[in-house]
């Protein structure tokens, strides 16, 4: 009892060895994380449609709710790009834009993914994520950067505009160019330049300025909190707000409002295929975050306890009135470079965003959408991976398809039919190429005891004895094609008497490929032929020891290939070939 | 091009050599064929909800059809029971029973299956059937049985009631029964039992009895046709259809007027995915009775070729006025028995019952619906297999939860519902299963060159030196699993130096997978660990040559595991275990 206790809840182990030391590193990290990722959370939240304050309201409890139960000490949890897009998506079908139903429907869907990420976790579900290729993933993320960014273009061009896909976007963004605002495309266009060049060059320049690497590297990502106080006090300052520059206005000061959402059983109805998509990219997307930080620290990461804590916190988020949250790259890289050392970490940000909420929010009146918008664009677009398109095709045409129509699809039609259609189309590749499985004919590789293609080594064979190797596991999808091949090579070769199938490679039987076996058995004995087999594993000739399969066979089981080749060609006319 | 005209047109090659002997034969086949399946034509129209005419024209037309693209000679198409139900759940979704739009809305979906069969025909699609396995399909068979049976009990109690399940069926009949009809619950028992005793036991009484094997077994099977004539009689000489009893009544005379269906597109829509399921039963069906009947014959099929005869063969029921149509097994193999040598025994049999259409309708007033509801039982519940289920469940679970789910789906809800979720259930657990390979640290087999298990085998390994097999393919699915895996293996191990995966069974790497090898091998390398690979297929290695991977591996790639063995053990400590 204690035990499952303690497994359930990591802090009960690492709370015991939580000294001062830790504390003091925990507690630095927490400042500058707070400090840093206040215009993502802001940012994240108008890209999601909501107001600011719900993108505060997202990165206080969400964080204790995973320090709870999460295993990584790493991961920042808060508002990401990829799901305020698909929250905006999902909410604006069921919701009119900038109305109360809207942020309840955005709030619902939070406590609805929520739910389903904790119901996952106990039971054990942690495995579906694995159905998600990386070439999806990376074709996902490249085709939500890109759409991403271009519905950010509006609030650097100061129009308005709506829109889910290229399709959309496009027209849309082209229509509205004659209108474009440009004190606000100036700011705008001054940030975006800014910030990428801090983002990638920053650390290098002030490195050759002679400025201690990790210091460089912490400025170079203070480029977002440098360009907000910039534009935020040049607008207040100048008074730009009465010039047409569109910024965040009055953000109600004040801790989160800790309610249930006001949400109908209808409402989470509608919400629940969107809800689940989502959930799935929260898990994929925190984990493999989670699974790099990881890696570098020698950590082990529990995929299904990931799953409470993921939950937990979008249920907290729920809870607070604020969106869908996921452990972020940008925002766990920066934790872990300040220096985070325990899940308490996130607790202490959650403290300080707390504070940022209470005291700081007039602060925010002035600050400009373009700039947040620029920000967005300038994170995003480092996500995209073009490079991996090409990479992927050179090495698999199945692993090629697979991303590209991720990423067409999420451009032309959006992202949930984007992820599902490249989930879709890696199963149904996958199970293509295995129910047309590989095979070959082998033969002696002389010198050793190793069979091997005869198209590709240089092998002994006899012309009575078919050595035939089936690269597959057999089951339902290539049984028939197992019957058809075994068939066409034996009525070309006049001579053979005996055909040893080498299973090898035959991780599986299934009662279609047993079927399939008791026939190619009849049809060979019809002909005079033995039917052989060898190298069966043990899990497969369990199986088939609970079949007729192996009384009916009219020739040998043979536990290696050599055997059945010195038994049989003993009696047979060997080639070299 | 003449060649590929041959090719999509198989008669011009069996027509070539098609003589008098062969022409005399089909002849004398067609003639029994077209007395015996008369009643199963009435039968299945009527099961389908159709006018019994609608029987007659399906059987007509279709079999032109197949024998201008059909590769079998023994596959005999007509109304089947099991399509004949689908027809029936299909078209009760968008029509009123009894009504001129049922009519027109089998019609169409005739015309929608011989078009959605015709195009995966010439996109050779045939391979999609390889996907419903031998479970799903004897769990839809025994489901569907058991539904349509219980369907026909109505007509032996002279009741009216409608339903689709077993959920709907069992009440209705149940309520009903109070208002059973005698005369008509007397006449169909009787015909139940006489058609069971034919059926089961009559061939081999007259063999005992002294007669010939082959006339007996046809007299077996004439049963139904003995049932007909001996109760029509009956019905007209009492009048008993003045008594209640519910006949066919007139069926009028002529053959089928040649036209397309009036159908709407919207109504093409609502069936167009009831039709592709149809058509994938259609195939499936079809096929696998042409197999069964082709071994026998040594014959070979060609199942994208069948698609385009099954294709025309509905395309011209459609026309016909007809409901969809497949190869069926009951009159495929009166076919075969009655001596079929080619598919011009099909178009034989369609100018028969074009005559019996044409004169002999008058004769069928006075048939009884409850006789060809009893003929309907006894055909379907022969294909009935309970015993398959214990088989399947013995010999593996997931076979056997894919053949009960089909099962009680089909059952509780409907056949639409019950194929759909086998074939979602049987994929799922494929899935599943190759997401959590089966994997084995080996050992040297003492005299040998081969490594097998160490938990099955004695077999020599060394603490420095630890073989890993995995049984599987390296997919997206199964690679985060091999990470884990192998870092769970080496933590355990401390004396670990080197690391050689053991591929034989590992027929494909995908991109994911790669990555994970990546990444093994970058955790390997830091903790001073090589990593080698052994036995890697060829189209494996082909693969991995376009990739950075080989050039990154701190090991070596071996031929054989045994060079591996002698090269690294070499250097280490050998056990024997």
């Amino acid at each position: 009892m204690k035990q499952r206790l303690i497994s359930y809840l990591p802090w009960l182990t690492w709370g015991r060895t939580y000294n001062r030391q830790l504390f003091r590193q925990d507690l630095i990290a927490a400042f500058i994380v707070t400090v840093m990722v206040i215009p993502q959370s802001l940012a994240y939240a108008m890209l999601a449609g909501l107001p600011a304050e719900a993108g505060l309201y997202a990165s206080i409890l969400p964080l204790v709710g995973y320090a709870l139960f999460g295993t990584s000490s790493a991961l920042a949890v808060g508002p990401v790009a990829v799901i305020a897009l698909m929250s905006a998506s999902a909410v604006g079908q069921v919701a009119e834009a900038e109305t109360a139903g809207y942020i309840i429907a955005s709030i619902s869907l939070a406590l609805l993914s929520g739910a389903i990420l904790m119901v996952m976790g106990i039971f054990r579900l942690g495995f579906t994520s694995n159905f998600i290729s990386h070439p999806v993933i990376s074709g996902f993320i490249t085709g939500s950067a890109l759409l991403i960014a271009l519905s950010q273009f509006k609030h650097l061009l100061g129009v308005n505009i709506s829109g889910e896909n290229l399709l959309e976007l496009v027209p849309a963004l082209l229509g509205e160019l004659p209108r474009t605002h440009a004190t606000t495309l100036l700011l705008g266009a001054s940030a975006l330049l800014f910030l990428w060049f801090t983002r990638n060059h920053m650390a290098n320049l002030l490195v050759r300025l002679g400025m201690p690497k990790g210091v460089a590297q912490q400025l170079g990502r203070a480029g977002p909190v440098m360009a907000v106080i910039a534009a935020t006090s040049i607008v207040a300052i100048y008074s730009l707000d009465d010039k047409g520059i569109a910024v965040v206005g009055t953000i109600p000061a004040g801790l989160p409002p800790l309610q249930l959402p006001a949400s109908s059983l209808a409402l989470l109805q509608e919400l629940f295929v969107p809800a689940m998509l989502i959930s799935l990219v929260i898990f994929v997307e925190s984990v493999s975050v989670a699974h790099k930080l990881a890696l570098k620290k020698r950590e082990r990461i529990d995929a299904n306890q990931e799953l409470l804590g993921l939950g937990a916190a979008n249920m907290m988020s729920a809870f607070a009135g604020g969106l869908a949250v996921a452990g972020g790259f940008s925002r766990s890289v920066i934790s872990d470079d300040a220096g985070a050392r325990t899940p308490a970490a996130g607790a202490f940000t959650a403290i300080g965003i707390a504070a940022v909420a209470l005291f700081l929010t007039p602060l925010m009146y002035y600050l400009p959408n373009a700039i947040l918008a620029a920000t967005i664009i300038v994170a995003v677009l480092s996500m995209a991976d073009f490079r991996a398109i090409r990479q992927n095709w050179r090495y698999s045409s199945h692993d090629g398809a697979a991303l590209v129509a991720t990423l067409v699809i999420t451009l032309l039609l959006g992202v949930t039919e984007g992820i599902m259609a490249g989930v879709a189309l890696s199963l149904a590749l996958y199970l293509y190429r295995t129910s047309q499985p590989h095979s070959a004919i082998v033969g002696l590789v002389p010198g050793t005891e190793h069979f091997r293609n005869v198209n590709r080594h240089t092998v002994k064979t006899s012309p009575q004895v078919l050595i035939v190797r089936v690269d597959e596991s057999l089951y339902f999808a290539n049984s028939r094609y197992l019957e058809e091949h075994i068939n066409a090579l034996v009525a070309a070769r006049k001579e053979v008497r005996h055909v040893v199938l080498m299973c090898p490679a035959v991780n599986h039987i299934d009662a279609s490929a047993l079927e399939s076996l008791e026939a190619i058995n009849t049809e060979l004995s019809d002909m005079g032929i033995k039917l052989h087999l060898s190298e069966v594993k043990g899990p497969v000739m369990d199986r088939l020891r609970k079949s007729r399969f192996l009384s009916d066979l009219n020739g040998e089981v043979f536990l290696t290939t050599y055997q059945a080749w010195t038994r049989l060609a003993a009696a047979a006319t060997v080639e070299n070939r």
